[in-house]
């Protein structure tokens, strides 16, 4: 037993923190628990606030950690948090909204023209000693007047689509609500952007109406001369048609950081042409790392101090 | 002999060339020619414009073929050309400027973002199996203040500059004239430049008095933390000095398009760190080339109508 109030981090990816936050707190760890029911009724009865690095919230934590209060996601996603049960239970849901949305559509914009210019086949090519004088590869498309339709116009979906014009391309969107204080053209429906663009760049939150919301339907519209960008959730997109559409080249390209299951395994985008895939690292920068942290210490902070938690999720 | 007007095209990457210009000329290929003395008392008799891709044009030509009057290059770079020795012997030289400057600074983004926020690295370690749920590589620095230095305000460099302000990057550059109709500071000195950024982004053209200007000094002041990219002339970098430097951890990366000799030796870059290699892609759009060759045949047509050619080249 310890008087520090006892924190849980629940992905390995956190490992890094604990040393920094054990100065302050009882620091546990969900994957060092090799058995979750002696873990429940053991260390974890102190529990107070989980520390949520993106992987899905187990629901027998939130029913059996008596002294739960608070699950700080780092990161704006939350579909990994089942939020009203947790509500019911009497659990406070927050997350890190907006830090790191100018990274995100960097990683947009690297991932687009990585594909487009075909930089990692260049590279390739360099590497293999195929540059030869009379081949450097196909010619490629130009940025400017590139087609490029966002779906989800929210904070990551307005930075890609600023970025997008700085290099002349032609942006359009769809999401499910209007927006009356942007300038891009909102097109009627998604099958729409998705007949229209050149370049479909996922930018919408995940959540339950959109899981596999990109189906066969809405790639074979992208088109085999078209490619897809996704760097929010790897469920909004139907994995398995894409990389049909892909082998058979009825899709041009995709660019991934997220995928269906993460870490994706390698051997399932073995012989997938056309393809950059990153290991979700859209918000994987120093800035962003620091100010999601910080920003969920705070809402811990605040929960343990009986305040209102600045970033509770929204219903 | 013909009646058509007699071209050259000088490099094998210009071969797609020929059908097309068949219509309207007889057109030999420099590098289908196996003696260059049997090919200047012969078929090269009947030159009157070298159609030049890039390539180092042999003062042979100029001097041994007695109706060249014009070397027409593809692309904004003459520094192949010895344009005074060309003129001393009557043949005009004009090159295609200003058409790809939005393709080549896209692609100096596409290094830059590639590099700094490690795409290709991460490509790897998906496709390696390396991505685990503790390890997706190391958090990376932000776009977003990355103090950009751009060496050369010419077209591309400027087109580099708004796009890099796209990202929320700080940028300053050098070059050797002031210009007064910019808004980004420029630092008094190559030096200075190299010492304040993080990314100093090669955007000069190649001339006599910028051989090896990035040397050894210069990528010290680059630093263990700062990347090189170079999108415009492999000569302007000490290419050795560079590859010492990643190889030891001096200088932390460098994202490059042109190589001091091309297409570059594969074996060159093995084992050096930290590298984003691309095959002189830059210009290598369906639009830029397409408006590129239509430019220099434009100069090919006026020329031949004794009309002045729009294109030549400044002294």
């Amino acid at each position: 037993m310890t008087d520090k109030p006892t924190l849980l981090l629940d992905a390995p990816a956190l490992g890094g923190l604990k040393r920094r936050l054990e100065a302050d707190y009882e620091v546990l760890c969900l994957w060092e628990q090799p058995d979750l029911d002696a873990f429940l009724s053991g260390g974890g009865q102190r529990v107070r606030a989980i520390i949520g690095g993106g992987e899905k919230t187990d629901t027998r934590l939130i029913e059996g950690l008596p002294n739960l209060g608070l699950i700080a996601r780092i990161g704006s996603g939350y579909e990994g948090v089942d939020v009203p049960h947790a509500r019911a239970h009497g659990v406070q849901v927050t997350n890190t909204p907006g830090v790191n949305a100018d990274d995100v559509a960097d990683l947009a914009l690297a991932l687009l023209l990585g594909l487009v210019r075909g930089v990692d086949a260049g590279d390739r090519m360099v590497r293999a000693g195929a540059w030869t004088r009379s081949h450097r590869g196909d010619a490629r498309p130009s940025m400017k007047g590139l087609k490029v339709g966002v779906l989800g116009l929210g904070d990551i979906g307005k930075a890609t689509a600023e970025r997008a014009e700085a290099f002349r391309s032609e942006v359009r969107w769809w999401g499910p609500r209007p927006k009356p204080d942007v300038s891009w053209p909102r097109v009627e429906s998604l099958p729409a952007l998705a007949d229209w663009c050149d370049a479909l760049v996922i930018c919408a939150r995940a959540d339950a109406s959109n899981a596999k919301l990109i189906d066969g339907a809405v790639l074979d519209a992208v088109g085999a001369n078209g490619v897809v960008v996704n760097i929010t959730r790897g469920s909004i997109i139907d994995e398995d048609a894409l990389i049909e559409r892909l082998k058979d080249g009825r899709l041009g390209g995709a660019a991934l950081d997220v995928f269906e299951t993460e870490p994706t395994p390698a051997a399932r985008w073995e012989g997938v042409p056309n393809t950059l895939l990153t290991p979700h690292i859209g918000g994987n920068t120093r800035g962003a790392i620091q100010a999601m942290v910080a920003m969920a210490l705070e809402n811990v902070r605040a929960f343990l101090a009986g305040e209102p938690v600045p970033n509770a999720v929204p219903d």
